[in-house]
């Protein structure tokens, strides 16, 4: 990754919302010019399993095989390894299809293996036939936790076995003191990047993880290219997931320029969808560039449409 | 599992051979009377998991889901995982279904956990259905180690992914000095046992590891209980496995007579199939006990009807 000649374009992505404008971005782009960073704020060991939901969901989207109506997992997925977990009594909380259940096996027998989690996600990929470069935000384990009044929550227990009900009072992500931007994501960074797009991702649990890695903020603000978040906020609402109920649980007036506001002093545009239109103003009366277009992305045309836009965007506000 | 009152019959059992005699035994005795002892020398960790290749094919076969036309794992298996792993570029060797994946996944799970891998192995055979008690050999690990001219092999390694075909030299059970009874084992040999039956399974791989742990030779001569072993040779030939192939490579004669003679010292009396009638004369001359009958079983009848024969056989031997 070292040694980068063409500038890349830098995608900071969650899981199904942010995977859907990665896959834009990635039939958009030449294989090389783009290198995706998963949060990996979801991660967790289950099973003695290492899963990570985001590079998960983002290279299923990107290898074409992810499930679009659940939004994780693999399309045509079969259960057989969970109904006879039930029948044993396991925990059946967190889902693992049978296919899937093969990549978290090969993912931790290479990590214990001693490979970084960076070369096996994007060993991985490519042999999934994934052209553009998938890592995590960092090799080292950055695991968001959630505050509750009730006490803090390790992610999934709030997410996937609690389903977002404990009422969310702040976040913390541990380890991320610790944590190294992933050698590609670094290699990036210092190689030329063209445009660091921010996926519509939730800012506090898939995007903040990412900028909680030291020295992450800073270098995307250092590294000269235009920094564009798309809202993950439509009409008020989430397109999927709890950002719009955590917001209001922290006190957040919701809604798109919430977003915005949130990732002040780091971005240069924010995109916004037509139902918010009324809101760009306020966006630029935060000194963020506005631009509102459609950014629910059903078909693989609005994905790449998006992206198209989104990129362009980006080029429009030129070097900072 | 102490103060047991009823005396018990302790069945020795390695995987497919000793499982459907383990089975016979759980038809023809009482729940509380029967505790099946498993080979852990075949146990291994694969993707971080731990297979326990002996007690999983008798806990399927007692449940009645085994796979009888492979000798091992699930009847009605599927094999996802195990597709989507070799789309990974993963390890396939070891073939796991995807039911079967559950229990190797909540079993290490609850071990790593804290809990005894007898306590797993007791809980998950009685959630199958399970009334008699199934344990491992031992709670600490114990691993069969294959001698061969090119030096030491696991023994999945040589079983399965060799195929057995390396020529054995001898046996190491790595482990067996630092190994205790598994406390069912331990407390059965210690409240009455009715009779001892070693299962007709590979006398090298499958019942020596089970020996191998310190005291339970010693103890199963103390117990006062007959010893009475079934062969695994049926025409000087195994019914499945490599004990044939093993006893030439050893420089052993072959035929059933010689496992008799490796557990001479131990046992009180030894079965012989019809086929090798003719061998039972030389059986005695060692001063074993000899009973000549049908050894194959095919059907749940002849599991049954060996099993009877085989307690008569111990009870007509009487206490020593």
């Amino acid at each position: 990754m070292t040694g980068r000649a063409a500038p890349t374009c830098l995608a900071l992505s969650g899981g199904v919302g942010g995977a859907k404008l990665a896959l834009g971005l990635s039939r958009v782009l030449p294989p090389e010019a783009l290198v995706v960073v998963a949060n990996t704020g979801d991660d967790f060991e289950h099973f003695g399993l290492l899963i990570c939901p985001d590079i998960d969901t983002v290279t299923y989207t990107l290898a074409g095989v992810s499930n679009t109506e659940t939004g994780w997992g693999r399309a045509g997925e079969s259960w057989n390894a969970m109904e006879a977990l039930a029948a044993l009594g396991g925990e059946t909380w967190f889902r693992l299809g049978d296919r899937d259940l093969a990549l978290h096996l090969e993912r931790t027998r290479r990590i214990a293996a001693g490979e970084s989690l960076s070369a096996v996600t994007t060993d991985l990929a490519r042999r999934l036939g994934i052209g553009a470069c998938i890592v995590p935000a960092s090799d080292q384990p950055v695991r968001t936790v959630v505050e509750t009044p009730d006490g803090p929550l390790p992610f999934q227990h709030y997410f996937v076995r609690e389903q977002c009900r404990p009422r969310v009072t702040g976040f913390r992500f541990a380890g991320a003191d610790a944590a190294m931007p992933s050698p590609a994501f670094a290699a990036a960074l210092a190689g030329g990047v063209s445009a660091v797009v921010i996926c519509p991702s939730n800012p506090f649990i898939s995007i903040d993880p990412i900028l909680a890695v030291p020295g992450v903020r800073q270098a995307l603000r250092d590294c000269g290219a235009p920094v564009v978040a798309v809202s993950p906020i439509v009409a008020g609402r989430a397109i999927k997931g709890p950002t719009a109920k955590m917001m209001a649980e922290l006190g957040l007036a919701g809604g798109a320029v919430e977003v915005a506001r949130h990732h002040r002093g780091l971005i240069d545009g924010f995109v916004l969808d037509r139902s918010d239109a009324e809101s760009a103003a306020a966006v630029e009366q935060l000194g963020i560039a506005a631009l509102v277009t459609g950014t629910v992305m059903e078909t693989l045309d609005d994905k790449t449409r998006l992206a198209e836009e989104v990129l362009a965007f980006a080029r429009s506000l030129g070097a900072r």
